[in-house]
């Protein structure tokens, strides 16, 4: 079950973009399955993409177009990646466009495409066409919670999150979706993610401060360190509402770019919570690094260690399986005489070995709760830190991927 | 249950070497944990370790005194890793050394320790030190049963391996003991493992014999990717048959390395086959790379894919998460249209998307029996290869590893 995650009660309307979930028949169990954000004209857009060599066919499309145009669709399906289809998915995803574009009467190298589910089937191109003028039929300013909820997959709990920017005179929404819950490891990004708002900014600006925002945020979790085919994480600028930004130090800039880190890590923490099998939500904070390259290799190590994540699952404080897992991080300058763990406020580890006032029921304490930080210090002066998010690995982890597809 | 592994019949004495296993009550639940090897003088030994940064105590020491010493004892215990015991753990690895030191009277240093089990918890040196008589008193030529059983920890099925060495006017004999089970992964060494030849040959080329014979076996091998504070791979010889061996290119050395690499390799399968929870025995066989380093990392990674691992437990045909893993294996010059995956014989993807040919059927069939071939070609010219060892991920890996403390 989801740890402490609920579906987010309001999602703010944008203005500048009309948004639709809608079923188009294509996930094999019903639902809804096809999500549309329509864009109004003169908006700006910046992606970034999944470093996985193996792109799926609207991540080959999508990188093309939100580079070369000024995107008025965001196209989203769930329920087939269209990944490991070759030129023929290639062609899928544009047919879909193409349908979009005919039918609204844009470019088609308007519309992106996007794509999650079962990897190596060919995308329904008829079912997706077909469900389209009921999709552009039903685009409204709030139809934000019916989009993220056709965007989900293995996810349990529908994620979303909006914040508002006061910038004195004028006021700015950010809204943001998301899903994920399985093959999550941070390569730039790691799953769908769209967020938008009212701003008017540059191109290469959004494209700064979308970099930024994921590197604090998508690119802090996993769930299995398995990276998807098809991540992608757009955010796009409306250009409706308030001053022009340009200057990534002025303070409008500065709010905006707390807003949108901000709605980026609650809907990266809602993807950990909703982990695939989660019982608990684990905070993983490295700090006395000589780098923050180190302190992040330390973190994603210990995140990633199946044997740390069991451990987490059973409550049990096995602060040796961290210890195993931060000294096999890669990190060639460790000295392991300097290391410090502590589990939540309990300090178990003091220079690579137990602590001599540790007692066990104290790891036990920490370890019995559902939201668990773990801290590292390597005992560097230079003391880089890093902290990253992730959950434990449950029997459900297992039933979940072991019966994904039949 | 492991896959199709059962314990050896026989374990042939090397002229030289005695070896005893008894019980010395560091066990929790009981049961043989402490083994002991000795060796005739004028020996020679070659050891290679983990390369966690966080060494065990055992380590550090047996470390030092490989490369200084003519080992006459190797001491061994399982159920505690003397390991994140910081300096105290040094002094009692050196006390139970010098204890079997002055039983037997020979120099401390002639003693090598090795630790198993579970980390962080001081060793019971006195519990230990009392058992030492027991077990000099029980040396044996054809003790290796007991000492291969006094290493075991999760490990359900003793293992070990005996090979001839034919060379025409003399025969040597190749015996090695190993353990381990949980927390696999290559670096250097990844357990446990002891063997032992009656062979003349010197340190230096005997250093050059175990590091090829590590990289074709135990460096080939994951069971969870985490990598284990105590490994340690050692092999003895004791100059006690046949002829001097000196040079590398000789009929007797490349006879001596073929026993020597598959006794290695054959320990290093079982330690897969009794992998925590496995239910499945797979191959990766990774060919088509630019170099054997890409070869090895595409084969790592998904090797140790949950989500690949899952899907074999599953017998899910899921050739889509094998594309993914070998997507973001981190190889840059990895052409996706250019990969071939086959499932057995299966051929299941031909230029990075299905096989035209393929039906699901085939996979199935493939992904059924419970030894696995899964076949990755990258289809570079140069054509350079590996192959490695995993298992799959069941619920008793969640089982085992959720519960192995309490």
């Amino acid at each position: 079950m989801p740890v402490n995650l609920t579906e987010p009660a309001v999602l703010l309307p944008v203005p500048g973009f009309r948004v639709a979930g809608v079923s188009a028949g294509i996930k094999a169990r019903g639902g809804a399955d096809l999500a549309l954000i329509e864009i109004a004209p003169t908006a700006t857009a910046a992606a970034v993409f999944t470093t996985n060599r193996c792109r799926a066919a609207p991540v080959v499309l999508a990188r093309e177009r939100v580079a070369a145009t000024e995107p008025r669709y965001l196209l989203i399906n769930s329920g087939n990646a269209n990944a490991g289809t070759g030129d023929a998915g290639l062609q899928d995803a544009a047919a879909c466009c193409q349908a979009l574009a005919d039918l609204v009467g844009c470019p088609a190298a308007a519309v992106l495409p996007y794509s999650t589910g079962v990897i190596g089937e060919r995308l329904p191109v008829a079912k997706l066409a077909a469900a389209l003028p009921d999709a552009v039929a039903r685009l409204r300013d709030d139809g934000w919670h019916d989009a993220a909820r056709a965007i989900m997959t293995t996810d349990i709990v529908l994620k979303g999150c909006s914040r508002g920017v006061d910038l004195g005179d004028a006021s700015l929404t950010v809204t943001g979706i998301a899903k994920g819950s399985g093959m999550i490891h941070p390569k730039m990004a790691t799953m769908l993610a769209f967020i938008c708002v009212d701003a008017r900014l540059s191109r290469h600006l959004l494209a700064a401060l979308l970099k930024g925002a994921v590197d604090e945020s998508f690119n802090r979790i996993t769930v299995d360190g398995d990276t998807s085919t098809n991540d992608a994480v757009t955010l796009v600028a409306s250009g409706r509402t308030g001053p022009e930004i340009s200057d990534p130090g002025s303070p409008e800039y500065l709010r905006l770019q707390t807003a949108v880190v901000g709605v980026c890590r609650e809907l990266a923490q809602a993807i950990v919570r909703d982990g695939e099998g989660a019982t608990k939500f684990i905070t993983l904070v490295v700090e006395g690094a000589a780098s923050e390259a180190d302190a992040q290799r330390v973190a994603f190590r210990v995140a990633n260690s199946p044997l740390v994540k069991t451990a987490c699952f059973a409550g049990d404080p096995n602060w040796g399986r961290i210890l195993a897992a931060v000294g096999s991080a890669g990190v060639d300058r460790l000295d392991a005489a300097k290391v410090g763990i502590y589990l939540g406020d309990v300090r178990v580890v003091t220079g690579g070995a137990l602590d001599a006032g540790y007692r066990e029921e104290q790891g036990k304490a920490a370890m019995a709760a559902d939201e668990l930080t773990i801290r590292i210090d390597l005992g560097e002066a230079a003391d880089a830190r890093t902290r990253v998010w992730t959950c434990d690995y449950s029997y459900d982890y297992v039933r979940i991927n072991a019966s994904y597809r039949s």
